[in-house]
């Protein structure tokens, strides 16, 4: 059997696995970035536990086949350099020479949605499937596509910017400096927003009870006063799920997946998100009578899918 | 030498052409459809036309290695069948097997816009790129998407529906049944239609003018008002190459193509067009300070990009 490193460097840790070509996890664990003392400091640590995981697991270096590596940011995957990464603040570190060198293995890096992506399509919701899409509902939207079997990085691993494609055009300002994306309307981030602002709109509405039991308002304020028959919630989730279908819808019209899958935090609501979405997605996607159906679901690795879809980089 | 046939079915004339591996056109014609005549007398018809220009041109059919076909509409490219195509009214047509027994060469097809996005990347205005988007902007937006080389048709080949991604949600209802389409604001049929608008809100404006000269509104007629000096057909040009570089913008984000090619009637606008939607997109595309920057060109092989691209599917 052949085993894989697989690591996914986070802003505040980095969880390290190893795994074998069928996605069985042998160990996995998770290490403080240490990021105030620099890269060397962190790939060294890195480096440390996965020989160390090995060690453990009983497995002899030479079975190890390779390791990837997932980070946030601009990730130049040809070249094996961090173009920039903001968590960690990495601008033009090459880990590829540096890592093989301390492992003795092969190392590929991309970027961490792509490896989200791309463990879910091996080993999670869209095992056995050649056209996926992943997309996450988190702070951002991030995502990764799956086509053709392929993992689609776009040139110099800089496009699969699933966030970015632009939904309302000339609308919400983005984090990115554009305005319209996928992202200002989709991320939890502007979910929270759209929530205050209907409260603004509303004073009476049930969001101040829910908000004031939470403490604060999140991504889920408006999905429970939604639940306990508050209208301006209802327009507030139906507005949300009618975006989603919009960028879901978007990006059907490019790839055609048999299955998108949702992560993040939002993606928690489960059913109750993935039925609606699917509904509205259905009635706007192109050619819906004609062309494959493109079904949504909700991703199954959890936060175990960025470090096996890195390992899954070598497979 | 290795030489290829490749044939574009359009609505009222098919193109057919003969062109050796490096792309250079031996021999090229139209024929008319006859598509009231049935399936079978077209592919006889083109067939025929096939073999005679082989003869013509001096070439033995042993050094034809294949025939590539395209059409408009839904295409499935890896079991060989014409799904649907509205112009020549087929549906669930097998033209594979039925060229292919008739040439002896193998037989490969594809939608138009695909094509014409392979012929402009092998022997057009990105040959030697391996990633570029081709957009057509004519009665609709079409368009064709190379990645790392590969032509992404998506899940049974029902992908790469440019014109369909969604650039304003719940926006101007599209052709397709859907809202907000890059097509619904970025063909030449929206173009007339927003200058159309603009000419019933401001009664004094010159393109009344222009209009008159031209004997009706079409897609040139904002542009040339523009050029006159007329502030209402400024507002309707930038407000299309706005749109147009947002629609590209969500391309950008998911391929980061080195090339756009814009090909159609609007693409004649040429620089005036090409340099602005330039400019526009590069403002608003994102990381677009750190990612590899976009060029927007003007497409280069015009009715020719079709056959082209078509005889490519089987280099």
């Amino acid at each position: 059997m052949n085993y894989f490193f697989g690591v996914d460097v986070g802003g505040t840790f980095v969880k390290i696995g190893l795994i074998d070509e069928c996605g069985t996890v042998m160990k996995k664990g998770q290490i403080d970035t240490g990021k105030e003392r620099g890269p060397e400091y962190m790939l060294d640590n890195i480096a440390a536990y996965c020989i160390e995981s090995a060690i453990l697991s009983g497995i002899t270096m030479s079975d190890v086949k390779g390791c990837g590596v997932c980070l946030p940011g601009i990730i130049d995957s040809e070249e094996g350099v961090v173009m920039y990464s903001g968590n960690i603040e990495w601008h033009r570190i090459n880990i590829v020479a540096y890592l093989e060198n301390k492992l003795g293995v092969p190392v590929k890096i991309t970027n961490d949605a792509n490896a989200a992506a791309l463990g879910e399509a091996r080993f999670g919701a869209a095992k056995g499937i050649k056209d996926s899409i992943f997309v996450t509902l988190g702070t951002g939207v991030g995502g990764g596509i799956i086509s053709d079997g392929k993992l689609i990085v776009g040139r110099k691993s800089a496009g699969a910017e699933v966030g970015h494609i632009i939904i309302q055009a000339f609308g919400e300002p983005c984090s990115c400096g554009s305005c319209g994306c996928f992202e200002a309307y989709c991320s939890a981030t502007a979910l929270i927003r759209d929530t205050k602002r209907a409260m603004e709109e509303n004073k009476k509405s049930l969001l101040y009870q829910v908000a004031d039991r939470q403490g604060h308002v999140d991504g889920k304020t408006a999905f429970i006063a939604e639940k306990e028959g508050d209208a301006t919630a209802k327009k507030v989730v139906e507005r949300y799920i009618a975006y989603l279908a919009v960028g879901l819808s978007s990006l059907s019209s490019i790839f055609r997946p048999e299955v998108i899958m949702l992560g993040g935090g939002i993606s928690n609501e489960g059913d109750n998100l993935i039925l609606r979405t699917q509904a509205k997605l259905d009635s706007m996607i192109f050619a819906g009578k004609i062309a494959p159906s493109v079904r949504v679901v909700r991703a199954s690795l959890g936060n175990d899918a960025g470090f096996m879809g890195a390992a899954a980089l070598n497979m």
